[in-house]
């Protein structure tokens, strides 16, 4: 793939992100990789969006280093450079500190399955970091965030959930293009958003059965999916 | 009816849908019917709405095979012919997972009757589905999913409320027309934000009187209706 | 006053209920009287906003005749009267089905007056009618609704509080003009939806106490307000 | 400074105060100040933002009187003075009725630092003042206001924390410029919001870790940051 293009895709992520209403201000960036080369490309750090160009996404290599681009990347780079390493099919990540799924993160708890929505997308909860250390904090902070997201995975096996929340801090989320790991941020906003209302209706929480969650999303993922016109791209 | 006119109709109501903020990106889906020809037109799987045209919005028997048309209908079109086989008066149907009406079918509650605006559209509570078997998902789920919500009319004396929750998914609503049926899905909308604030407010349940639910249904339907224009059609 | 002078003011009070995101479809209504000449004008009944004209607006007098117009006036009209007769002072009045009041009057409580934003308007809190009687119900409901708050003020001795709930139903606002009856019916739905906020963080209810909410009313009405510039009109 | 430049800076804040949706009506007000002459910038008391032009802008002594300008200025200038007085870093000051902000303010409870995004610009809870006493609002009440904020910054140590709550009132931010004051008023919003949903999640209050806290702030503010572009402003 060509940079340009890649540059073009992060731009249009991270404008999506604003179109949705997810990001105040500065906050929130996408990033986009390109798997043959090893390059990230990704939005330049407090460039207010509405000035932002495809020139200003900034490219970098699998150590945060700026490979093209005259601006500094996004602080949280390395946090999506361990998102990288960890999920290989991951083509884009996206971050925000849209509301509900902050509130979430912020609360300490799992994001649950309560419905078909949330099934459609990810197949389980979306589960929330353990906090890091004081010197997880004080060093390599970004890059410590990641492994923190990437440690979850490992220890609840590698669920098929293309997010993460991380502890006081805010979402993560991915897919394989750039445009889905945008996507992916703003259905995990409406999600955060239906749990909170269910737990403050049913007063207790209902997870979807697994025989529900397991047909919705299957009906959109996978070999046997039905969901769209045929030929759409899963 | 032609069915260029239905087509029109059932893309006019999908985009309502769209303009009141009730789905995200190709979520929800409406369609109509023609009685006379027993012939539905709903909207194709997964397009977006902004590319959407009249050409297509898809036609198909009332086995759900398609008649006209390049695209796959929306994969809920199952549970649409269950729903019109059940009501005849309905020629509409409109299917989304707006927010607030979502929490409560995540919370297993119908929609209690609170107030004036609720009773001017749905004659008590808006209902919720049993939950379905996991041999019900397994096999015609979409079709499962509209025998539900005919089983609950069945079983509730088919109560004159056009809309039903399915648990754990979202509603679907119906009405006279494919608009009436998006109408409906507004509405449905707002009364179960209002519900939900109601009982924060409140800490349990008031019920609207049947003597003021019965004058807000009636002075908006049947025979005695005196809202709106003379000549209006009901 | 010419009428056609207080057609045109109240249809803008309309369309600011519907600006402001009060009024969904053809929900609510703004009407306006000419005191000299006993005579209203008000909305017509179920007559979509988009399409009013000023030449739609119905005249009436304060039995409710039609004196002028082809329309049918707003269902509601009758509880306006009652109001117009009650307060002299009113020039205009507006009601909606704006979800935070809305809630509030389902959950049978009176907004509490909880900061100096309520009190710059509302000398108190937004009282809430007695439930009607089913008798009230079934004959002359428009005008029994009326009574209620006319009978509620009576009992609580005439609060300056341009504004009272109707159990089970929705908010009416009334003010010297048909601008500011809309104008503090969009107030209205601002101050129940902070003290909605403000219930739910404190988990119990801090009435602001009466030196503060007695200096911000008067900072803004009477002899003595010093707020807006010299000559405004309070 | 020319005076003429920071009327166009104050005017400025104010309409980004609108355009967030932070600001009804004519509430809310944003002021600059020049400290080299003293004078303050302040929007006019009453007047509607779409009408409201930079010659509108009134300019103050430090005593309030006005030494520029046709209109009054806002009826809470006695309050920016204090907070000018005492925090010598202060270029602008915005106060709003931001709903959350405010219900927080009408709870009389400070805003708890739950996370990240609020350590990004406030190094600890946003702190709520007491309460005013009769003679305090009976006289100078504006100032009485102003004061109770200083009185409150001296007793907790003049945390690095750069807006208050007015118990029963409503929030007042400030920073280097009026737009950094208006952005601050922007940004309190969106953290009184998410600690409004953590709490409703939690069931209790999860401060963020002081480690965590630190950094972001410091990521952020001070010589050590590293956020934005090299050579941006802090």
């Amino acid at each position: 793939m060509q940079m340009q293009t890649l540059r073009q895709q992060v731009l249009d992520a991270n404008l999506e992100l604003v179109r949705r209403g997810l990001v105040l201000y500065t906050f929130g960036n996408a990033s986009g990789i390109d798997r043959e080369q090893n390059l990230i490309a990704i939005k330049p750090s407090g460039v207010p969006y509405e000035k932002m160009t495809v020139e200003d996404i900034v490219i970098t290599d699998m150590n945060g280093s700026v490979v093209e681009g005259k601006l500094r990347p996004s602080s949280d780079l390395d946090t999506h450079i361990e998102i990288y390493r960890r999920f290989p099919d991951a083509g884009g990540v996206a971050h925000t500190h849209s509301e509900f799924a902050t509130a979430w993160a912020q609360a300490r708890q799992p994001i649950p399955c309560f419905g078909t929505t949330h099934a459609d997308y990810f197949h389980g909860p979306v589960p929330v970091t353990d906090a890091l250390t004081p010197e997880e904090i004080a060093t390599d902070y970004e890059k410590n965030t990641g492994l923190a997201i990437t440690r979850l995975f490992d220890r609840l096996g590698s669920p098929n959930v293309p997010a993460a929340l991380v502890v006081g801090h805010a979402p993560f989320c991915w897919g394989a293009t750039p445009a889905e790991a945008a996507h992916n941020a703003v259905i995990l906003e409406s999600v955060a958003r239906m749990a909170y209302y269910t737990v403050a209706i049913a007063g207790e929480s209902f997870p979807l059965p697994h025989a529900l969650r397991d047909k919705h999303f299957l009906r959109k993922h996978g070999s046997q999916a039905y969901y769209g016109q045929l030929g759409d791209k899963k």
